[in-house]
């Protein structure tokens, strides 16, 4: 069922109830949001009490289940805490409820995700370290070693597992070791991860990580989580820096009640719910990144067929997201590129690296290899209307 | 077509599409979550791009529409900065991005929410003063007077409209003339009134207002928003504490390319479009208010006819939400009262009182008239389950 719709048309009725003519569902080749099934939209259709015992057996089925993807568990010291809020308000709530007064982080940053972390330290007065890396460049577990051994009072590390800046994907395992060999507390961003990459979180010594519903668990925006150990999380009673993101907070409600502590997005937690049962149907992370590599390395192949030059290395690229640049030919515009697939149903993303002018191509959610070659098949003629002709490194374009 | 539904069964299949038998719509009488149109829910079943121009413009047009229900518009002056996130995130955001380094705020506190703000502030280490009053008691704009002209360190007041936590219903208009014409900044939680009661902007001095898509407004959770002068917003460019609830950053990022800084929930945005739409239909905050009011008197009567006290006097009672005591009857059990009146679909709100036992009453959503009858002869259905009899005062039951 979920590989036919890839190919339909999926033409279907404004769900704004407008009495303008009904428009095409696009596919999203972004990073989230993404385009969902149509069973995880549809159980939103119901309006839920947020203290009502059915609807708090929803929000513990979701918290056991987002350990359970990676074979965590409360026996085993680990919380699974749900933030109402977008990927970023879990990253603040982890820095700013986790590390202590006396803390300092070392933060690795390759991309505007990074970035952002050391933007929410400064935010919130909280000491820090910056190691820096070109956007196409994995994070030096080396450098990492050199810091730590260097500067005792550096008290947590962080990084971000993908950086979707530009697809790159981060030696989690080999700097986690390095963290964990230091006695650091490692901290984890896996927004564009979780869900469909393996994440060693014993081995690779990962205490606490940020992540949300909308990316590769296929869920509606509007919900993050962390998970953590729980012998983290009980150091942290007073260490919050706000209300509204006290991950201590939050969690105590949860154990007391099965409440959230303020009203909670009903509608998207259900559909999260529906989102973790449909990706255990694809076979659980495995599975669903199985599915995200073939369309990755389809369309990587593909766009560098058609004459596009990705920009990080193959080798280091996460099969998440690939960043291509911008032709170098005179009559390349990206906003009729980006319109001209548009109207074609097919939705790209911009690019966001500081130094080069390029898209990005995502490969997660309900995209399937038939979608990829839909935009693959598109991208010539919207080039063809733009009057650009690439030279196709070796194959003919046919 | 609205008011069918309420006298309707409404058994939906379970949208979460599991395989156990549908389960019936339960009517919810709560402060929020409320139950929503059926058109609002089925306006989430799309998936948008988050920086596609189709959903930039949805958010253009919700901002408009909300500073529209007030007759406030950007041509005078004023905007409106929706963010990720429950109620309380848009409280927070406002406090920790509004109030200065160097302010000092005035918190006018009878209820649970009053005393949140509260916390926020001492989250962010913002000095403050607290005037408090009893749950049952509106709060008194003399004293408000008299700690204005007292304390001219005093910058801002903040004030609670309708606290949830009883529905008492505090004197905005009263209150907002005294700040203005002491020049300080008022801010407002509107949470559960805004879109149902008159606001008075201008006259009552409002200079900043948080509240939230699933109150009055009949959308879904996961939404708030903050309605702001825009002279306070502009002095506010380095004041915010933290990056996420950074108000100013929030709303600059709006208006530079109308996108939200993190990934909005895009799905609870479309939904309060369309809540925004039928609101309209209604007549707007007028229409909205009648039939809350209708709920309200008709609920408060009724109950009282049955043998229950109301906590706040009538006077100052909020159509939103109404609180009642536990009768003192030895065999009431709240518990098995909630579980009687939820197995026969309808779904009461447990109490919040610091000092009473009680429970509370929603009157917002979609819940008609009949819904309220509804309740009301479930209620000594079920009391009579638990063999409690109450005195009815003046009239007989039936």
């Amino acid at each position: 069922m979920i590989g036919s719709m890839a190919t339909s048309k999926r033409v279907e009725r404004d769900g704004a109830g407008h009495p303008a003519p009904a428009a095409p569902e696009k596919r999203l080749f972004t990073p989230g949001p993404i385009t969902t099934s149509r069973t995880v939209k549809q159980a939103m259709l119901r309006d839920f009490g947020s203290r009502d015992p059915e609807f708090l057996a929803v929000v513990r089925e979701v918290r056991e289940r987002l350990l359970g993807l990676y074979g965590l568990s409360t026996e085993h010291g680990w919380e699974a805490i749900p933030l109402q809020g977008s990927g970023t308000y879990a990253v603040e709530a982890a820095l700013s409820s986790i590390v202590p007064r006396a803390g300092q982080v070392l933060f690795l940053v390759n991309g505007a995700y990074g970035e952002r972390m050391v933007k929410m330290a400064e935010a919130h007065g909280i000491p820090s370290t910056v190691l820096r890396w070109s956007e196409d460049t994995p994070v030096d577990p080396a450098a990492v070693d050199t810091a730590l051994a260097k500067d005792r009072g550096l008290t947590h590390v962080a990084l971000v597992h993908v950086e979707t800046t530009s697809g790159v994907l981060n030696p989690l395992l080999a700097v986690g070791e390095l963290v964990r060999r230091h006695g650091r507390t490692f901290f984890v961003d896996a927004m564009s991860s979780f869900g469909a990459l393996p994440i060693e979180f014993e081995a690779g010594g990962v205490d606490v990580l940020a992540a949300s519903a909308n990316k590769c668990l296929e869920g509606i925006p509007g919900l993050s989580f962390v998970l953590l150990r729980r012998a983290v999380l009980e150091k942290s009673t007073k260490t919050a820096r706000t209300l509204s993101l006290d991950l201590h907070a939050q969690w105590r409600g949860l154990e007391e009640n099965g409440q959230f502590r303020f009203t909670p997005p009903t509608h998207v937690v259900l559909a999260l719910r529906q989102a973790l049962l449909e990706h255990e149907q694809e076979g659980g992370v495995a599975g669903r990144g199985r599915r995200y590599r073939e369309n990755h390395e389809r369309m990587r192949s593909g766009m560098e067929r058609l004459g596009f030059r990705a920009y990080v290395p193959k080798e280091h690229s996460s099969p998440i997201i690939g960043t291509f640049l911008y032709p170098e030919h005179p009559r390349f515009d990206f906003a009729a590129f980006y319109r001209g697939l548009s109207e074609r149903g097919l939705l790209i993303y911009p690019g966001k690296l500081t130094k080069a002018a390029c898209f990005r191509l995502g490969n997660i959610g309900q995209i399937f290899p038939a979608d990829v070659d839909a935009l693959l098949a598109a991208v010539p003629e919207v080039l063809a209307e733009m009057g650009v002709e690439l030279s196709s490194p070796r194959r003919p374009k046919g």
